[in-house]
């Protein structure tokens, strides 16, 4: 038996990720994301591109604070300009004030693309690779060089596009990665030219990083192993630019569970359709069904041969065990939440549990019924265990609600929302109002205002996110809305809700409800 | 230089692609559907699978008055039951009554299937396979055999997996195609085998169909042709159960503008891009802008850096020229109306224009803002237009806002949405309320019947869909949000407008308000 081969994964969703069209993360979102990932298992998790936008400035500022337990953030940038300083270059500079461990700069290897984009010549470009990296290693950081266009400039020159390979290398980079910049390669000569690379400089050097636009950027990345590279950039959902990145979520089943890899960062591939859903949910993106491993369709049998004989041979229709990325067979429609998944979240909240119980069907049968009326939970495990809670006779309700009214009124120019709650706790009334920008806030203060006299510990919390999506919305204005509520606190607690309604403010007030009453179920 | 590889290209959409979940033809639908496909140039047609589906049956009667220029039709089918003659297995029967020119039967290969599925012996299966070949052979129809789960098949026992082809040609069949049914092998795997069957019988037998399952249906398709196979079977935008088939849209371009390959059916490219929206079109899906080659988001540059360099050298940052697949190059920078949209929506509207007057560069400017805002027109064409119609100044408001007044009350379970409604036109008041399930609908109402009195064209009219996206939602509950709203009347015209704002039920009015508006500009 040979050693298996370890692979080091690097995700990029955070930054070339958002390259993508409808792609935006906030600075909370990009946060829970890293943590995320953390969790999951990868090894680099690029966080941003300072030099070119000023709110990942912000994330790297925030994201110093993060305890991960095993990844390493590292921040995009380019080589220095033409004729200048490195330690002069006001971009290397942001880089490093980004704080991170990792920087991962992309220098040139088409020659076209140096002497007309960057109008310097090839020794200049030579040099703007070596000083960059130089400079960033002495600042003891790890530097991984992104070689933009290394396919198309090797197959015109073959030799240059090594000795900036070679360059970056000698002045201290960690690692190479070869980026098919376009997307435009077919396997065959993706695969000859990373082995030609891996046999000039050794396999644990090699990096690669693929897109799209042939169809075939898993392909690529799969070849690119298989020829010798050891580090596989790529993003969750594959998202990015044009057509996307590699999907990571494609890649590591395959890598892992087919070609016998490992990695040290041991990526809980179980979770993995979790992970792919949390991402979509935040970008608030609809999940596609169809994506290999993890889609909701990806195990599912329609044709009547295939169900049948599925049921007879399992193994005949099903390339793997569906659970070993956390997918399941689907014959007929949607059901959610085995009782494994209920049980584990029980425990995360500390309770006894015995999963033959009877509350437990039942708590199954109510999550059924909700997920058909259009609740989800991947990204609300608060409002879950709540409803745990609930159903295994933990949760005492905080306070109970008397009444609620918004009113939002327009006078010509004049906009003003108002929202008045009226909660009584321990046979106590209180009564509160207030204003904000929109219907929403208005609620949410007044909610906080009438409970904070009771519970001072609600004025540590903060509403961080709120999220829309009309569900069936070919129903007129009464469809069906979903509202998803992120909350944190000030010991670093973000925690999500759901509330789903016809109408846009109950449901609101569902997700902010279910927001306050699991902070105070946590004391 | 070597004589270009002729490959054959074989859709199987409107049988495989079917087995999709949510993908439904009529059978109009699929005669269409067989038309365009014969226009744009494939092969052949796999039309249905008539023992399994009555709808395929009478589909086939229709399509045998169609006048193709050059596909042939195929029907699909099995080989005989075990232990039966061929002349008297009623699905055969069905097959040859499809009358179709070409028969594709699928057999077994791999010997669990024919032992644990089938239940019968090794011997039988080839029994089976040789007669049913034979049979429809004799009866002047073109045979091709589909070799299920040939590569798991040939895994475990590679000899009997040739031995099904082998009884396959020698029986008449034109063409062997390779299956890889459950879509889980890798491609070094799979061109090894290909290339071992090729070496066997020859490349011009031998023909492939692939899953997406690990995401490489693509990647296999054209390693499949590498390895010497000339027919490759794929449905159109990669339709089909689980994680779909192997997409055509995308093989088609690698194999033809990269790989040098020939069709002699001579697909024509540059409607690629069109007959990929046709076919989403007829299945009523929302076209993926990510698909390589056609997707909308395939050639468009998002980062400022790509984007500059774009437009300096075009071919840095596109791996074709997207014209040759019917496709064009977007940038994506907040630069949406040139003069030359604006002009057209305004000749759309009837109204002279001067592109040069500065009524113009100042419209271009409030566009610009808008975006900046959240405005999008993409969708939201009418509030684009009645932009036009005001800064040209052929817009006389129809009424004016004095207030409105949203109420969302909820007393315990009782919830209640109540809307008010006050406007002025020309000089008399109409005050109206109106309760409904929520609040946007009750505006809607109370809008609507304060105008029906002096507009009774108004009562026509309906919210047909209504889409809510929060912007930088970040900024807590009080983010931006854009509202979309689809309006249609009875003549069957459909208009969308937009609305921004921080207050959720003000971007749902503003958007509103541009409905009612449009339908009143128009008379």
């Amino acid at each position: 038996m040979s050693t298996p081969t370890q692979v080091k994964i690097y995700d990029t969703t955070l930054r070339d990720g958002t390259q993508g069209e409808g792609i935006n993360f906030s600075v909370t979102d990009k946060l829970l994301i890293a943590q995320k990932l953390d969790q999951f298992g990868v090894d680099y998790i690029e966080g941003g591109f300072p030099g070119s936008n000023p709110r990942d400035i912000t994330f790297f500022q925030e994201a110093q604070k993060l305890k991960l337990k095993h990844a390493r953030l590292a921040a995009f940038g380019s080589t220095r300009r033409a004729n200048t300083k490195a330690d002069a270059d006001p971009q290397l500079r942001m880089l490093l004030d980004s704080g991170m461990p990792v920087m991962t700069i992309v220098g040139k290897t088409w020659t076209l693309h140096v002497t007309e984009i960057l109008n310097t010549t090839l020794e200049e470009n030579l040099a703007m690779i070596g000083d960059s990296v130089a400079y960033l290693t002495a600042q003891g950081r790890e530097v991984i060089y992104d070689a933009e266009h290394f396919f198309d400039g090797y197959k015109v020159n073959p030799d240059y596009a090594l000795s900036t390979l070679a360059t970056a290398l000698k002045n201290g980079a960690s690692n190479i990665t070869l980026c098919d910049t376009n997307g435009g390669t077919l396997a065959h000569d993706f695969e000859k030219i990373v082995a030609r690379v891996v046999g000039e400089f050794g396999p644990d050097k090699v990096g690669i990083h693929t897109h799209n636009d042939s169809g075939l950027a898993v392909a690529l990345s799969l070849a690119g192993v298989s020829a010798g590279a050891r580090l596989v950039q790529g993003t969750v959902n594959g998202y990015g630019e044009r057509t996307g990145n590699a999907n990571l979520v494609t890649i590591l089943p395959s890598l892992f569970l087919k070609m016998g890899c490992t990695a040290h960062c041991a990526p809980r591939l179980e979770e993995l359709r979790e992970l792919s859903l949390y991402f979509d949910e935040l970008a608030n993106l609809p999940p596609d069904t169809k994506t290999p491993y993890v889609g909701a369709s990806a195990f599912a049998h329609k044709g009547g041969l295939h169900a049948n004989a599925a049921q007879k041979v399992k193994s005949s229709y099903e390339h793997i065990d569906p659970s070993l990325v956390g997918n399941r067979t689907r014959i007929l429609v949607s059901d959610m939440a085995g009782r494994t998944s209920i049980a584990t979240k029980a425990r995360e909240l500390g309770y006894e549990f015995d999963e033959k119980s009877p509350t437990i069907a039942d708590l199954i049968k109510q999550l059924k019924t909700r997920e058909f009326e259009g609740y989800e939970y991947e990204a609300a495990d608060a409002s879950l265990k709540l409803l745990i809670a609930k159903n295994l006779g933990h949760y005492k309700p905080a306070f109970e609600l008397e009444a609620y009214r918004v009113i939002i009124e327009r006078r010509h120019d004049e906009l003003v929302s108002e929202a008045t709650v009226k909660i009584k706790v321990n046979g106590q009334t209180y009564l509160t109002v207030s204003e904000a920008n929109g219907p929403v806030a208005a609620l949410d203060r007044a909610l906080r205002d009438a409970l904070e006299p009771v519970y001072p510990q609600i004025k540590t919390v903060t509403l961080a996110d709120y999220k829309v999506r009309i569900l069936d919305s070919q129903q007129h204005a009464a469809a069906r809305t979903r509202v998803l509520i992120e909350t944190n606190d000030d010991h670093g607690n973000i925690w999500g809700t759901v509330g789903v309604s016809d109408n846009i403010i109950d449901a609101s007030w569902e997700a902010l409800r279910d927001s306050v009453e699991y902070k105070l179920l946590q004391g």
